[in-house]
């Protein structure tokens, strides 16, 4: 057995010497040291952390990527991987101490190609998500990852956090979605692991081991991604319910009635859209009356508009004969199907307007999400008389962005003083339930010692293990996850 | 960092006492150390492997287990972790030295509980598949995981082999319908990560490095399964086609007209069949006239027989009008639709009265299927005039069983005498194509020296540094895999 891998024996380089070695490798112009220039790579998305670096340097290619790190290896430099730069828990940017390298992938968005009799698609680590997207639906076909960052964020941020969003109730996550990738290890060394294959069962998955690393372990450069079937049709309905246990009992009808034409399954609490109407006046919700809970379902169809509409008409009529929901829209057209989804996607920005506020992204079994919600409520409450919670999510995936905002007449300031009793409670609730307190949003600097509290020693112990083994010198994206 | 897994330091303990030990752990009439009781554990399910070993140790629990492999890493003794023994690769058998212990896990068969809301099976690792999808029918669920073996080969086996299937096409991989294991690791200590979740990102994707690991890194105890509804009806046909090319054509048709409706999708060439209707003659293909290949078409429909009868006939008359297809059987009765299977399940057992014959398991990117058989079968006939190729398999995957018999007159020992040179034109000619040399049985024994040849030396290293981090003595299932 060969042990960790094996890294070069050089010490530390000068710090001049190192960068010209940089602008070497990917041109002066692409090695940044000003510190305006290098400020939209040393903050994070939600403006919560800033660090600082030796330089940002932008490969354009996997070689280019594989000699940079072969060098910050020999000089002992830490390497901050970056994609668009758009994650929510602080995973991207660098620490103070001006040490790491960034490495920002942007350039590296190349699409390779794209197989249709095979289903893929062959993207470079710096495409933005959309544009795989738009590639795909040229090309007649769905890539779905889906997800509020789309605009901006890049597929390899994506992978390396193994990113969900609102489609993962029917195609998964990132990770569902990959066949294969290209990565540069820790010792610069490039691992072409692009294969195009649904089966291959040859070795150690690396693969899996590689998304979701948070970039911890090498640098993801490339990937050959699903793709599926264009749907002929796309229908929503926004119903309303007394209780997440109906809303539950509605996703058991509509999955056995749909199966997988389930594509979306979205719960919305009354208080998560009454900030919504209140902050985008224009908006509107369009039931007969106000429920407790919301959710947005959406099926999806391989033959045509009318046979989905049909479905999901018998799905809710059904539904309202159990008396599981008090009143339904189904959306007659595209753009009312757009201003439905359009509901779901304020909330975060309503509840931003509304004040400062502390969110979460947790998991727990699918069936335990009602008493999830009705004892850590309970528990919130109790702490924080007049707490207002936001609760909203993908409950088809067990997934709640379960965010806390400041009590009527408690200034923000005093309320976020709570912020860590208030991830405490919440985040123990969580353990207590068998869930994840991160979802989908991964680790990063926010809750790399929050996870300690909840992850077993022996779980631990083999993180650290692999991590050693792979990356003994500790330089790819330190301080992050582990 | 903390570096390798630590291990005890005592040294290895005389034979009596640590065959004492492990009847402390699990009972003395659970230690197997007679020859001939032994015999069924030490040879492999071709008969191909015959090993030796200190003792078969049957635990009963999780506990037990943890126990005995903590035993084995004091003591020194290699662990051959062994499921219902029916892997094809010899990956469950021990080798020759006598060293090893052999731990059954048959006894660890209890269904933990199934959780309808959350559509998940709790299962130990000695459960046996289709006990598992017994369980889960009878809950009104769908496990969907089916294969050859699924009367004996135990769960904790497929999990072990990442085992594939049928139902790949739909449902994937066993790592794609597995939420989390429990695991005794090299040092006995017991991870639980049995988790019941959709979405958790929190630390490395330990499960599915354990998933797939042949028991070279640990032993898989239990796992929570996913379950789907309950189809309401499944459509099968045959059709006979001129080339393979035409079935990829038909293969994407099919795709973009059921989506996720299309659940089966077997290719077989002419001389496959032919073997099944010299052998069992009671079989028939029935459809009008002979053809070059011949694909079985599977659709499961969430909405009733009807519906799904008139998806696949209105997808057959539209391949007819395209000319992709010659004529079409779509069954009209489960007993019909059993029989179109049990053509496709009777090719193993034709060719093995047929005589020996030479099997691959490969996969190649979908589209590159037609290319790959056409060009690999000109390379066999140049080098072995008149061999025989029963080529079949799952296209819908990319996978392909291309075995060989020997030429008309050749005899079996004479022709046997060619395998490395046929392994070595096939698995070469798999590997030009971007494919795999193992799509879905693993590598065990019989392909471990052989994908030395097709990794990368940068695939390899990270392979074994992972290994030896965690599995420093080297004790779990040596010899197999890596």
């Amino acid at each position: 057995m060969g042990g960790k891998m094996k890294q070069s024996e050089a010490g530390p380089m000068a710090g001049e010497d190192f960068l010209q070695r940089c602008r070497g490798i990917v041109g002066p112009g692409n090695v940044i040291t000003g510190q305006d220039d290098m400020a939209p790579y040393l903050t994070d998305w939600r403006g919560r952390y800033t660090g600082n670096a030796v330089a940002v340097v932008r490969p354009a290619t996997t070689q280019e990527t594989a000699a940079l790190v072969a060098l910050c290896a020999q000089a002992r430099v830490p390497v901050v991987p970056q994609g668009g730069n758009t994650g929510l828990v602080a995973n991207s940017v660098p620490d103070q101490s001006g040490q790491a390298v960034v490495v920002s992938l942007k350039r590296l968005n190349r699409i390779r190609g794209v197989d249709l009799v095979n289903n893929t698609i062959t993207v470079e680590a710096g495409c933005i998500l959309e544009e795989i997207q738009n590639a795909a639906s040229d090309a007649g076909r769905l890539f779905p990852l889906s997800l509020a960052a789309e605009g901006s964020c890049t597929i390899g941020g994506n992978l390396a956090t193994n990113a969900g969003g609102t489609a993962v109730l029917r195609y998964g996550n990132a990770r569902d979605l990959c066949l294969g990738v290209e990565v540069v290890n820790a010792q610069g060394d490039i691992w072409d692991g692009l294969r195009g294959l649904r089966k291959d069962n040859t070795g150690y998955d690396l693969r899996d081991l590689f998304i979701g690393a948070e970039g911890t372990l090498g640098i993801i450069t490339a990937a050959v991604l699903k793709l599926y079937p264009l749907p002929k049709a796309q229908v929503t309905a926004l119903v309303g319910l007394q209780s997440p246990q109906a809303a539950l009992e509605l996703l058991s009808l509509a999955q056995e009635t749909c199966a997988a034409g389930l594509t979306g399954f979205e719960l919305m609490s009354r208080f998560s859209l009454d900030l919504v109407t209140r902050h985008f006046p224009q908006m509107r919700i369009g039931l007969s009356e106000e429920f407790p809970q919301y959710v947005l379902l959406e099926i999806s169809d391989s033959e045509s508009e009318a046979h989905a509409t049909g479905l999901l008409e018998a799905l809710v009529s059904e539904a309202m004969e159990r008396e599981l929901l008090g009143d339904a829209i189904v959306a007659s057209s595209i753009a009312q199907s757009k201003a439905l989804w359009s509901l779901r996607e304020h909330i975060t920005l309503a509840q931003a307007i509304e004040g400062k506020h502390v969110k979460h992204d947790v998991s727990v079994p699918i069936s335990r999400i009602a008493e999830f919600i009705r004892e850590t409520d309970a528990l919130l409450q109790e702490a924080f008389p007049g707490i207002r919670l936001v609760t909203f999510g993908h409950l088809g995936d067990g997934n709640l962005h379960y965010n806390a905002s400041a009590p009527e007449g408690v200034a923000d300031d005093v309320f976020i003083q709570g912020q860590e009793a208030i991830n405490r409670i919440v985040h123990d609730s969580t353990h207590r339930f068998g869930g994840s307190i991160s979802a989908e949003h991964g680790l990063g600097t926010l809750k790399r010692d929050e996870i300690k509290r909840y992850k077993s020693a022996v779980e631990l112990r083999m993180m650290t293990a692999i991590k050693s083994a792979l990356d003994p010198l500790n330089l790819m994206n330190p301080g992050k996850m582990i």
